[in-house]
């Protein structure tokens, strides 16, 4: 099985390739692409390759740079990114909750940090977009004490959630939430679902997580809810645009935490990446369905 | 069964024995004292009190002051403060490992943040002195995928860990960790546990977190460690001196994370301890063995 690794070489990738029984070949005589570079750089693919592996789990960009066509598979990277995505947005969560952030930049104040310390313990969080990523968040949050309430597009219960509902019932579900956690693909649905009037459902305890991409939030909306405490706080891994510039008003909120997009560190991206390429090269060759196939028709 | 709640009212407390089938006394006509003080504010101890519930759960300080006698029972606060070490220690580690200290103080930095970002995936954690926090703590950690060494007193195994074993495998467990957690009380034995030549043992990436007490870990010889990248990083919710002054090295060191002793918070302190006191009120009634009962003779 020949496959193509683009544009620059990867020791992980190499390795994985190896191991499924394949060789790694240039674009040229390839069956298969595995593309770990940006959309604008992708070359014209010829007909003989009938798979193309991207290494991102937001495609967006590859869709609005209209490279993704019907003439050949194509699997995006959602399914080695969720226990990583998942970890992170636990992460995010609990620093807010427990205020870690504060205690970084005022050391050891007993009269501010104490009293608005949160626990895991008893609160109900919300995964919208629950997937791949709800399904690796969901045991982690349980083991903390809390009640999982699952929102996604089809309403398919997450395993182990105390509850899962299609997306038609999101305000509901913000209702009763005391925290939102956001994994949901960035689409024309999910453009700015965390707004003026989706901030108005939480609580003034509630803290927003986004793991998944920038425009989910009206960030500017965003900023007026923390700043008049309307909820508590938020923690961003992912911003609109991204980075945020130097002088976005986001940074001036203290109740804000922003990580530069580390749910999935690129360093180590490959190696992650390289027991899940080893698992769909195995099932191309054996004909069976690859995992994190795209739609080249849908939106997200 | 007169209950007796000093120095000061507290609500939370008084529901917990109403509800407990107690009454609320002054402390010249009570069995039953709720010391909610310091150890030098307690007063004389009439003779007619037969069991003393103090809010903490290290104990050293009453200990010190001598006023723990084999007349009456005593009993900490170590069985409702577990799931909140618990939940504060798994925050740390995370913040740690995913760089959120570095993030809140950088802002959006790809060059320094990303290559220093580790995952508790595949990851072994230590935890020394598991018992109640370790009970709680467990479960956390291993739904986040990591390996659980637990090192106590006996031996005795702690449920869902990979291993427990005696204090005498200490070195071999700091060895084999890649990260640890200290969950011990003070004790004569326990006091500088980690120290220069235990610090040697542990990894260029790993972090330690001290929910327990300061005086386990020798400061000095932590910062050295986190200066000269010993080990990747440390989190302490207690210190040694505690609060540390203004101008402790600590405050210096950028792989270094402190929250002021939160755990469990002082606000929700007596709202979380209501319950537990509730449970040990009717064990007392019903003649039961009490939760956390203090052997006057330990040093622990």
């Amino acid at each position: 099985m020949p496959v193509a690794i683009e544009p620059q070489h990867d020791e992980h990738l190499v390795r994985a390739v190896t191991e499924a029984g394949g060789v790694v070949v240039p674009l040229a005589q390839a069956r298969v692409l595995v593309w770990i570079g940006e959309p604008a750089d992708l070359p014209p693919l010829p007909d003989a390759v009938e798979w193309v592996a991207l290494k991102t789990a937001g495609i967006e960009a590859f869709r609005a740079a209209g490279v993704i066509d019907d003439r050949r598979r194509w699997t995006n990277a959602s399914g080695f990114y969720a226990a990583g995505c998942a970890e992170h947005a636990l992460t995010l969560l609990l620093a807010g909750l427990r205020q870690v952030h504060t205690a970084v930049l005022l050391g050891w104040n007993e009269e501010v940090i104490p009293p608005a310390v949160r626990t895991l313990r008893g609160a109900t969080v919300a995964i919208i977009g629950a997937g791949g990523i709800g399904r690796e968040l969901t045991p982690r949050l349980k083991a903390c004490g809390a009640t999982v309430l699952a929102v996604n597009r089809s309403g398919t219960p997450v395993a182990g959630a105390d509850r899962t509902v299609t997306s038609a019932h999101l305000d509901e579900i913000l209702t009763a939430a005391d925290h939102v956690v956001l994994a949901a693909p960035a689409t024309p649905e999910t453009h700015h679902l965390i707004n003026e009037r989706t901030l108005a459902l939480l609580k003034p305890h509630s803290w927003i997580v986004n793991v998944a991409r920038g425009p989910l939030i009206d960030q500017t909306a965003l900023g007026e809810a923390l700043r008049s405490g309307i909820i508590a706080g938020a923690a961003l891994d992912v911003t609109d645009p991204e980075p945020p510039g130097d002088d976005d008003p986001l940074w001036t909120l203290p109740n804000l935490i922003v990580t530069p997009h580390i749910a999935n560190p690129s360093p180590d991206l490959t190696r992650e990446m390289a027991p899940w390429l080893a698992e769909n090269l195995r099932r191309f060759q054996a004909g069976e369905e690859l995992i994190s196939t795209v739609d080249p028709n849908a939106d997200y």
